[in-house]
């Protein structure tokens, strides 16, 4: 098993992206990582040169750059030497903690689509409260969906959640605002009668005040309102955290009181911790694409590795472009 | 000033919203309420019948109801006969804690739109960190929307905020996937466009991982999203908090520091209340409409009372119809 990753991508960049890859190659013995990144960064802080090696560039992409030019332009930059790695077949998979917009361009420039899927979802896997967790498509690679592409994203999300995260029969819901059939707009109305028809355990509307506790494993929605969605989720939580965070630390007394529930809201806090479920699969490219969220510390990137790993051992990216080819033949017929 | 208030809508109809009306009226002796609903459940809770009467009716909508049918069929629901009451111009405003899409039906099809308002939004305030709170617009009265409704959801709501709130040049935002001019879905592109050239102090793409820290006073979007970010925002918080709850009753210890900062906890639960702000309204009807929240108790519809009443006395109907009308001229000239 081969890996490309970008080690110049995300809040902390090398170091973690680095160790990341350390940790994880001492607990698999068959995996081979390629850094792409600027070696005199890397070098101090790499001590493993039998499974991880170094291809150096100077360039990179930032976070402000536009991702469509950068992507373009910057031709030697870490993150597009690792998707060229993919597609001129010297690595299985591939990870970036960097710039979400040019990974998807990469991904769909350099990458490539699975023939047949018309456009990739950004898919995370979220938190909920039984500590199952569900994969949520599309989070904002594509903002104008059709229904066909919500019908993909749900075959996508299942074959993924049932080879990787081993979830039997995953029950496939439909973001919507409400829980009837037949509620929704023009776009969920449409795409609600094609789940409905596909290979897939489809469990009908869902809404976002229950997705947290475990309605659904996998979650389809246009990538507009799926990104509203992950926003909403970072945004309240944190709001909440820095307001108990105040509270706390108001008075002696609210002092003492953090120091008796410490560890137990930090459980709260690692339980809401989506790093531990990997990062973001770009779905629907002929090879596993990771986007790992941007403060990714050392272990989120572990976490990332596992996950491509899992996703090129269980053939994901295969069965997908197998079911689409059957769904599309039996169109034909 | 005379309110019409549906007395059987919502989880504690109609105790609550008996108690709820005769607080607002001790605050305010020129407010005249009249409260349909069944007068044997009413009349052993009310004790003023001097500003309070009751109109006797044994009909009324349920929950579970389809709405445009129930406001078709039950012809003497409580709250058709509050929405009749103000099309008959025996009210100046109604408020309900009842069905939502009912609300929404008796709204558009018994009290009536604007003229030159396209279709009618749902508009609740939600809380921010600093107290101040921001309006959204829409949360799922019109789940379609084009770009143009965005535009009057914009007008709208900047009115609203500057005549009830008393927020001098509310900063208005278009909620989107990014907060780059350019950015978002064929809807959002069109829809900033016009915004920015329209009467009011337009900010900008926001994104919903901001809108809680106050980046804009009114936050428009479609329907659906606005469904969404609405229902995310309750999931999470409820969900947070019953971890903490669980976290904080799992030892004699955490029992302990609970006890200590109880009072410091309420206050997040309070600052995060949207009942404070009053109900939603439902802006672009012909007068005032306000949905209560389903759970409300006596101080939020004591609050949605005082709502109505600051909508009314500030001519926010008519400052509307005018700036649209306005608006409507510009362009066909």
């Amino acid at each position: 098993m081969r890996l490309a990753i970008d080690a110049m991508g995300g809040d902390h960049a090398p170091k973690e992206i680095v160790l990341g890859a350390m940790e994880a190659v001492k607990e698999n013995k068959d995996l081979q990582i390629t850094l792409y990144g600027d070696e005199n960064q890397i070098k101090p802080i790499l001590t493993d040169s039998k499974q991880i090696k170094i291809i150096h560039t100077d360039e990179k992409i930032t976070s402000e750059d536009e991702p469509v030019k950068a992507v373009r332009r910057k031709k030697n930059a870490s993150l597009v030497l690792m998707a060229k790695a993919v597609k001129d077949g010297e690595a299985d998979a591939c990870i970036s903690a960097g710039n979400t917009g040019a990974l998807m361009s990469a991904g769909l420039f350099v990458v490539g689509r699975i023939p047949g899927i018309d456009r990739p979802a950004l898919s995370p896997t979220f938190p909920t409260v039984d500590g199952q967790g569900f994969l949520m498509l599309d989070v904002g690679a594509n903002v104008d969906a059709k229904p066909e592409h919500l019908l993909q994203y749900g075959i996508m999300g299942s074959i993924y959640v049932e080879r990787v995260r081993n979830i039997k029969k995953p029950r496939v819901g439909l973001l919507n605002v409400g829980t009837e059939d037949g509620k929704g707009n023009d776009l969920t109305k449409k795409a609600f009668q094609l789940l409905e028809n596909a290979p897939i355990h489809f469990v009908g509307n869902v809404e976002a005040r229950d997705i947290l506790n475990g309605v659904a494993d996998v979650v389809v929605t246009d990538g507009f309102s799926g990104n509203v969605a992950l926003k909403t989720m970072e945004g309240v939580a944190e709001t909440i955290f820095s307001l108990l965070k105040g509270a706390f630390m108001s008075s002696t007394k609210t002092k003492i009181a953090a120091a008796l529930v410490k560890n137990d809201l930090k459980g709260i806090k690692d339980r809401l911790d989506y790093s531990e479920y990997g990062g973001a699969g770009l779905f629907g490219l002929s090879a596993p694409v990771i986007k790992a969220h941007g403060s990714s510390k050392s272990r989120a990137i572990t976490n990332a590795v596992k996950q491509a790993v899992y996703m090129v051992e269980n053939n994901v990216t295969a069965t997908i472009q197998n079911t689409i080819e059957t769904i599309n033949e039996e169109e034909e017929k």
